[in-house]
């Protein structure tokens, strides 16, 4: 039995497989109706995320199974002090799947050692959240129809971002991608990122303060939030918050090709008037991650439809 | 593509298809059981609202569809500053029509300018709930056989009551319908749908602060509740409450014909001794809004069933 | 109609057909798959209880039908002021059975006479339980192969827990039963189920402070929590806290026959060494549940399958 911890728990070529299917289940979503018919993810979710939580439920129910779970942890037995390892047992009575979030780094872990069903980390603290990096790659994969070769540029809170970090680890498996980091000082990619990842993979990067400089070469842009706190002072909150703000201005210095990502939710580092730039990727990337989740629960539930 | 924000969004002959479907549903429900099949209703409560969220999934999976949803704005993505802008547009990857209950007056309408998807206005702080007035009418039009040539009493809170303005909005534009309009100077009708709805109209109608006074001749008598706090003082309070309690004595006065409506929950404005009389209609009110919800989800995705 | 409040409502010959029943759920699940096709379950979870909630959720989905409900009092109209018997009149025309957990004894029973559909009692307040005690008997009598000739020891909390309570009542029914108790004196059996249940049963029964003196001649074990906030001083707790725990050491006195059965949540009382002990019955007993409630929905709701 196979659970889903990391993005890096797959191959570069099971990757590639389960995109794949993922395009193909975009294409022919019929056939996939009920590739589930009987089959129960349970979510787990202790802490709310409501868009990964429904993008999981979306993603079952269009394979034709059914759902059942919590989406905080105060309606859950957690609080009347069971482990997660008990949890997690119990559940494998109910469901035949399940996708798990966590505020504790390594909590779906613990629980995937003591399942009877395939454990999907949903997010666990500031650790992984492998199905957004799935989602991620599957968007530029079917969007720029590549993952290699690609200039990538990452803008915003690169310190905390778990998904910049798990994506960045995922894309140095594939060649020819170069890695711009967008950021200020403050909220730079950590040293085990920069040296342990890009360096020891020969990954070429560049890190830049100010977004102007680099849009023009990039393929991909990858933004996040930049929270106010994360600053050490207010002054140079105010002198540089503009550079993390994506407006259609900005837009005009980039490529026609290029693809802006997020991870959403947006608050303001997106200007509501790149919503309709047809190189706005953001929304189209929720409707990959509900095709990738598809797939992942295929993989896992090892459910081949032909 | 169409929404439901208020029940004026339907003309006359569209509500007269919607009722005439509702009580196709209500005759032969086994005909619809599988009608939205493969369809997906979100249910996006910012405010919990029991009643309605469950009559709504009940309605959705009587036709055979499938639910997913969130019932209060605390396991949200709301909590994190995404606009509803974006919610709907992320759940429009996840859903293929959805209900939004929303403090915040409006909210549902600036969904419907985002959405991929029928959005229905579930009830928008104390402005709109239309489906409520569907309800209403179609428990009025299948109990009594028309909605017009009808002596209709509104009786409470009619200051703040949301479901007496609606319905009276909706019922002008019949023919032969009288108003009576039951409560405490503090609660009367605001002046804006006395002048802009009744009067310009040239509906009759008549202001009343005693229930015995005219329920010989209602035809409907439509219950709300009148909260304490909403009266001037204390003394007024005590003198008048029993005047807005409905109980046996005060249904002995009344036509042996005369239908008792009520939106729920109820607390004690209704006396429970008239839960047994046959007029008593406010819990099949509760099944005919199931029916009118199958109606408008089919209607809205434009399915027909023969 | 039928309801469920009490495990006393099924007579001796019931409760076996129902287990029976189970047991061919058991064997056969693919045959009960559709069982409950366009059939809705009503879960009102008035206090939390997730294991319960998901429990009962499973055993509808397992038999193709639907679910919907709240999982806790601040998302239902209850906040409202709306009243239990009003709630279940609202919620018979949405679903055609209801599990309900409520914090007040009595409220199951109160929602039951003013209900059009079958209503279980999923727990109200420390009054009952009864698919719990439908749970531990079909456990019991699943892995032992009987009901009667048993000696079944009770340890920890018997005061204050429903549970130990509610399966020594459906135990006395049966013939042979012997009854150990084990727990500290401030945790006593109540005297209105030593004197009325098991004296007035003639059943033969002994109380005893410390496990290890009963262990061997056990056939079951049934372990529940003792919270160290019911002990009268901290003194008694730490001397004999350890007395109620049971692990690897203690399960070497027992047969090698004895089954060890918990409610669940388990806190400490049962050390995680003793979990892959094959006596160990607890995560079984969680399946048995699902086993139990199908069985249950399908004789309250009068479908028969062949």
């Amino acid at each position: 039995m196979r659970h889903l911890m990391s993005p890096l728990d797959f191959s570069v070529e099971e990757l590639d497989q389960l995109m794949d299917l993922a395009n193909d289940i975009e294409k022919n979503p019929e056939k996939y109706a009920h590739a589930c018919d009987g089959k129960r993810l349970a979510t787990l979710f202790y802490e709310p995320s409501t868009r990964t939580r429904l993008s999981f439920e979306a993603a079952m129910m269009n394979l034709g199974g059914t759902v059942l779970g919590f989406s905080s942890a105060n309606s859950s037995s957690a609080s009347k002090g069971e482990s997660v390892a008990d949890t997690i047992r119990v559940v494998s009575c109910f469901a035949n799947i399940c996708a798990m979030r966590h505020p504790k780094e390594g909590a779906p872990l613990v629980a995937s050692m003591y399942s009877r069903i395939p454990v999907i980390n949903a997010g666990d603290g500031g650790h992984q959240h492998p199905t957004q990096t799935l989602t991620d790659l599957l968007t530029i994969r079917s969007l720029k129809g590549r993952l290699n070769n690609l200039t990538i540029g990452f803008c915003g809170d690169l310190k905390f971002g778990r998904t910049v970090h798990s994506l960045i680890e995922a894309l140095v498996r594939y060649t020819g991608i170069k890695i711009v980091l967008i950021s200020p000082e403050e909220l730079r990619l950590p040293d085990y990122i920069r040296d342990d990842v890009l360096r020891a993979n020969n990954v070429p990067f560049e890190e830049v303060i100010k977004m102007e400089d680099v849009l023009p070469k990039l393929d991909v842009l990858y933004m996040t939030r930049v929270q106010k706190e994360r600053f050490f002072n207010e002054d140079d909150y105010i002198r540089m918050k503009d550079f993390y703000i994506l407006d259609q201005s900005k837009m005009d210095l980039a490529s026609p090709e290029m693809l802006v990502l997020h991870p959403l939710p947006r608050v303001n580092e997106i200007s509501v008037d790149v919503d309709n730039d047809p190189r706005a990727a953001y929304f189209k990337q929720v409707q990959y991650g509900v095709y990738a989740r598809m797939a992942l629960i295929l993989t896992l539930l090892n459910i081949k439809v032909d």
